[in-house]
């Protein structure tokens, strides 16, 4: 494959640093200059449409400009656009069952922007369908191994210090459907059951003090308040760290999808570990190996045993400009186009992602972009120049734990093909001569 | 008044850090004996309730426990629960006018969680009501002072390389009712005209590097294409600065109500210069003195003299938690509870917050949780040892660029009272013996 020289946006942001320092508008002559040379060779958009005296969108008047709109009392909680109606979570008949109460609706990522995914698009995992629970009749119970078991009403557990954090929350079958060969031809469906929230709680270390743990107590388990009844078993180390009780979601009370009113969440593991509608913790000596962590949630190796207790969430990443949903069909020939992206990783902060144009043989490095945070979503971007070639377009993220994504051929040998948990193999799009973008698997 | 001695929030942040730097578990166990010396004697819940035995929440079946919920194909797009319905913007008839369609709703800020505003609950201030756009319609035109004048549509300008920032927007009159005294016993209403978003666009001089900005353009016309049509004069730093044409808000696209399908943000500069639904910019060497920069958004001084362009929102705080929303009068005499509350600048990032217990004579530092980013909101935090006392409860925060809140009487010395424009001074909870909290002013 050839060479690929492209400027990035990280050489543009460098560019625009560097001569801030001097002066704002001196910089300003400079990169008007730097445009002729580099970019006017390449412009983002060509043809630079000048007169649009033909077009009816300007010479026409549009009724919204002429007549007044809604007043602002008209909704007391906002609502999307109508135009915006595609927008939305999606289900798949292979992930129903139970009538869709023990299924699953996956989030539009396609459509996603930065690191925060809007509460009314939160990917939805549910055992015994979506609860609707009365937060005043709701309680937490914290016993076994401490000192001082307690019973707490939800205004009793928002007394403790609140802490705030961007984290994702992901089903470690997330990508599982492609673990024997490509099942949807889409993003939303074969990477979206996962998504990213501002969170609200207060950690359970904090909670723990009041209490006082024994230090026999090596083990919580979380029981969910709904029909489901999940119950998931933590060791103690995750739940002195990190993990939290979780009130708040993208600045408002968590929604019933999400487990209101409070869940528990420890980031970077496993979604189906973050037990919603929470109301019982309980501290032992010994795992619990409730329901969902022996029938549910283990990984069946190539040599036919299992792994259980199997926790954090590896690095990974996909493209999700182009995408199946969003390919580069309307794009001419020397566009300049940005790639971009989602990187995660459970196990810390992404140190960098790289992208490859011919299936994983050569790699050229992008840029991250906005927030890098720990155990959260992290953009990246790379501007391309578009050629109207055939590509095999991959990214492969690394993360601060000194992780980085396998191939498919190198996951396939240590995790082999019967388990869909946990697969973080390096995703490739096909993108075709004219634009259009297909998922496929580079087995070499 | 009795000098003040709490715990923070930060002491135990740092203890925790230091500890877990050895050893969690060994971490835990100093906490454990800690929790015995300092914090059983103010324990954060008092009594700690050990039985339950006698709470119907407890002993009672729940409907939700025992029967299943909703399928996840229910809501493609989500909505809160049933429970939170008074989570929601207010109006108020002082501020209406136009059968609302010239008016404001007031964002739940005492509601809030961390810095993010759920998209449905964002402050909604109109001009000519809320616009329905259809973005296949709408076309944005750069002209006036450029090489190349352009009329973009949607799809065109999003294939400008993106970038995502979180920031607040705030109208000018935030806090305006205070003027001349407090007018609503309520945070509301008393500072709602605010709201915060992770915002995803392309910067201005990203696509003025296409275009080409002729040497003479000194000034940005903004105009909106609803029908207000809205029109602010932007002066050129600001332009090449950080001003972004927006598409996303929190992950998903603007809502109609924030200008749908795109608006300007100007970080940190008074909201109505962020025009929604923008439909035209145009160079020029000159302002333009448009009808909303006139007759409006201008600052009458005690001299008779007006400010004209004035732009940045000042160093700004407020305690949300105790407000007259969330009293403390469910507290018993030593109990713990967190103060915390909302500082964000214009002009840059928060460096600190203070806390008065006496009206503004003594101050004790807070700590700052969570991100700290420029132009954004920013969480304070004070862990404060309740005693049932009548306190004049006030914040005041300090920014990066060497600003900090004025008091009320040197503002009113400054700016006097003519106008409801850019009122920072520190404002005051009043809290009553029985944990009730008002909306007071302290004047000397």
């Amino acid at each position: 494959m050839n060479k690929i020289t492209n400027l990035s946006k990280n050489d543009l942001a460098n560019a625009q640093e560097t001569a801030e320092q001097s002066s704002r508008r001196d910089f300003f002559r400079k990169t008007a200059a730097y445009s002729v040379s580099a970019l006017a060779a390449a412009s983002i958009l060509s043809p630079v449409k000048v007169n649009a005296g033909d077009d009816p969108a300007i010479i026409e008047e549009q009724p919204w400009a002429t007549s007044l709109g809604d007043p602002v009392t008209k909704n007391q909680y906002g609502v999307p656009s109508a135009y915006e109606h595609n927008n939305i979570r999606r289900t798949s008949e292979l992930l129903s069952s139970g009538n869709w109460q023990a299924s699953i609706s996956m989030c539009p990522i396609h459509e996603s922007e930065g690191i925060i995914t809007p509460n009314g698009l939160f990917f939805n995992r549910v055992h015994g369908g979506v609860a609707h629970i009365d937060p005043n009749k709701h309680r937490l119970m914290i016993h076994g191994l401490v000192e001082k078991p307690i019973v707490l009403t939800m205004e009793q557990l928002k007394r403790y210090p609140s802490v705030t954090r961007i984290h994702f929350i992901e089903c470690p079958a997330n990508g599982g459907p492609e673990w024997r060969g490509p099942q949807f031809n889409s993003l939303q469906f074969s990477k979206g059951m996962m998504s990213s929230a501002q969170w609200t709680g207060v950690y359970i270390k904090t909670i723990l003090k009041d209490l006082g743990l024994k230090p026999e107590a090596l083990w919580m388990l979380a029981e969910g308040g709904d029909s489901s009844h999940m119950g998931r078993t933590v060791p103690i180390d995750k739940v002195l760290d990190d993990a939290m009780i979780v009130w708040g979601q993208n600045g408002e009370a968590l929604r019933p999808e999400q487990g209101y009113p409070i869940r528990l969440l420890l980031p970077g593991w496993e979604g189906n570990l973050c037990v919603k509608w929470l109301c019982r913790l309980e501290f032992a000596s010994e795992p619990f190996y409730a329901k969902e962590e022996t029938a549910k949630y283990t990984v069946l190796k190539p040599d036919g045993k299992a792994i259980q207790h199997f926790y954090p969430l590896e690095v990974n990443s996909v493209i999700t400009n182009p995408c199946p949903e969003k390919p580069w069909t309307d794009l001419k020939k020397g566009d300049l186009v940005e790639i971009s992206g989602l990187a995660w990783s459970g196990q810390g902060t992404i140190e960098g992602v790289d992208i490859s144009f011919d299936g994983g043989k050569n790699w050229v490095e992008a840029s991250l972009e906005g927030l890098v945070l720990p155990k959260s979503w992290t953009r990246f971007s790379y501007m391309y120049k578009y050629e109207g070639k055939s590509l095999l377009l991959s990214s492969r993220a690394r993360d601060d734990a000194g992780f980085i994504q396998p191939s498919v051929k190198v996951e396939r040998e240590v995790m082999g093909v019967e388990s869909v948990y946990h697969r973080n193999a390096i995703a490739t799009w096909e993108v075709t001569e004219k634009g259009e973008v297909n998922n496929v698997q580079v087995l070499s």
